[in-house]
């Protein structure tokens, strides 16, 4: 176990690792003095200094990349939140094992390795709008179960999630997180109409009201709010801070994840790279709250790392421009006027 | 050659093919039978249905797929107009041909056969501000060198270039395309300051009063203010279209050779994909004004073809998901409530 008990998540969420200031120093002066004006691959520049932070190396590399999707059951299903029955969670995740889901084919275009962790499908979180959602020790061991899922050799990692009613329990934990209200945050999900949507707002309602007087830090907040597959997710983030290791996030539920963290301590998404900003209205809410400016915007709203693997195809070519291409010296182009 | 006279190549843009719309109707069925809610890969799910139309295959791919380069020396750069000397146009083809490249490394990731067409370096086109930039055969000449670039079974045409001082022609493509200001079309291209925009305004506006009177299809405007390269590429595209075979688009410079074509027959860029915005000012009006909405915005401004290359991966992922995805009856899973 990653996290041996409450206080050791706190105390891990309390001190973050920093990135290498050396490799993104090198990393800098490289991207100077290859042959192109400086500055005019853009984000792509600013990509391989990131990762060159992170991975210690002024010349980094993704060999080894894992694509960790995690899913759970959520009791508050039972108020009609999702246009799809809590069913589909499992024979989704039957799907991703069999390969024939969308994050099958992006993560084999991204060449990611793909991991699904299934936690406890066949018991649902409670229902939060009259309980919290996990116990402590439930809360605990989802944690952990994102914890391991991270390989200590990986050289980047992205996170995914399956759920069927997690877009309410993701607005739950983005309203106790940040604040606003409750529509802010609640869009339709997977295709709910203007009815489910107001059942959504509904439920996320009552569940800060039953919550207001509980305690409001990240393992409270995840706790009470969240669902096993989303707390995963925190728990893996953290764990990649700990081992240095990049992390794109996917859309808004795994986005979500970070929410809590990032009240308790806001340099948590440093490592982070928000792959897309989904259709989901909340998201670009919640990547501005998270100080993340997304990588791609094309109007995916599917979750299960869908996002977050397309965009690791554009962090690969920054890194195939960053590490291949030739100086102005190697190729005796004059550099300016 | 391609396009045999001026009038041959005036008659191909009057006469432009049109998409398989069976293969599109099919592929938008396909889409909607895949494991996952309607429209939630967004504008993956717009990128296969797409593709399906210009290669007329319900389920179409990327096998072959060609990033054509072209480069070409501008008889403007005599008034200053770009932070680099001229000789480098020639130097960068070299580091091309040598691999060095960012367009190296991006087509390479991307896994685009790169072809580099050098047109007639040695002999610059005249300075627009006091004579047509080509004669009659040599803008022909540069047309039919794009439309050689374009081989026949391709599935994928990439664009892009390299040309110092071409931002400075491109925005004189623009004006003389679009109307307004000139400095509504000019940006710091590589890298020039304040001084260096001022005189790319001025050239530019010199270059409207200079060819006010002569005549407007894209033909003349492309051979007074355009360049070998940007001409090359309007070729390119041409015969793309001819041929079915679908483009994408790079930066402001590419997306000029476009416009003086659309504005004889605005239906020129419906086989055609803006792979991104970038950072030069000037693009993100020209792509609406040919009615495109980019791929990508990550503030890059090299040219080179370099984020059409980037964007080809989003590309390849969208694919990845049409053509792999299991359906909900092949994989069992519940498609609504």
């Amino acid at each position: 176990m990653t996290f041996s008990s409450i206080d050791d998540f706190r105390a891990a969420l309390a001190d973050l690792r920093a990135p290498d200031e050396r490799a993104i120093a090198a990393a800098r002066v490289r991207q100077t003095e290859l042959t192109k004006p400086a500055g005019s691959l853009g984000r792509l520049e600013n990509l391989a200094i990131f990762l060159a932070g992170w991975q210690g190396d002024s010349r980094p590399k993704i060999e080894r990349a894992r694509a960790a999707i995690f899913a759970g059951n959520h009791g508050v299903t039972v108020h009609g939140v999702s246009a799809f029955p809590a069913s589909v969670t499992e024979q989704m995740v039957a799907n991703f094992r069999a390969g024939g889901a969308a994050i099958n084919a992006l993560s084999g275009a991204a060449g990611l390795e793909l991991q699904v962790t299934a936690l406890d499908l066949d018991t649902p979180t409670a229902d939060f709008t009259v309980a919290p959602a996990m116990t402590e020790a439930e809360c605990l061991d989802a944690l952990n179960a994102g914890a391991a899922a991270v390989g200590e050799d990986l050289d980047l990692l992205t996170v995914g999630e399956m759920g069927i009613g997690n877009s309410t329990a993701a607005a739950a934990l983005c309203l106790r997180s940040f604040g606003g209200t409750a529509a802010e945050w609640i869009g339709p999900g997977t295709g709910v109409d203007a009815d489910g949507i107001a059942r959504k707002t509904a439920v996320v309602e009552r569940a800060r009201a039953f919550h207001a007087d509980g305690p409001s830090d990240a393992f409270e907040t995840l706790r009470r709010v969240g669902g096993r597959e989303i707390v995963a997710i925190a728990g893996a983030v953290l764990r990649a801070r700990q081992l240095g290791i990049a992390v794109v996030l996917d859309g808004f539920i795994s986005s979500s994840a970070v929410a809590p963290l990032a009240v308790d301590n806001v340099d948590i998404t440093a490592h982070c790279i928000a792959g897309h900003v989904s259709a989901e209205p909340g998201h670009a809410r919640l990547l501005s709250k998270l100080r993340l400016d997304p990588l791609l915007a094309l109007g995916m709203r599917l979750g299960e790392g869908s996002g977050a693997a397309v965009a690791v195809n554009v962090i690969r070519s920054a890194l195939a421009a960053h590490n291949q291409m030739a100086t102005f010296a190697e190729a005796q182009v004059a550099a300016k006027l």
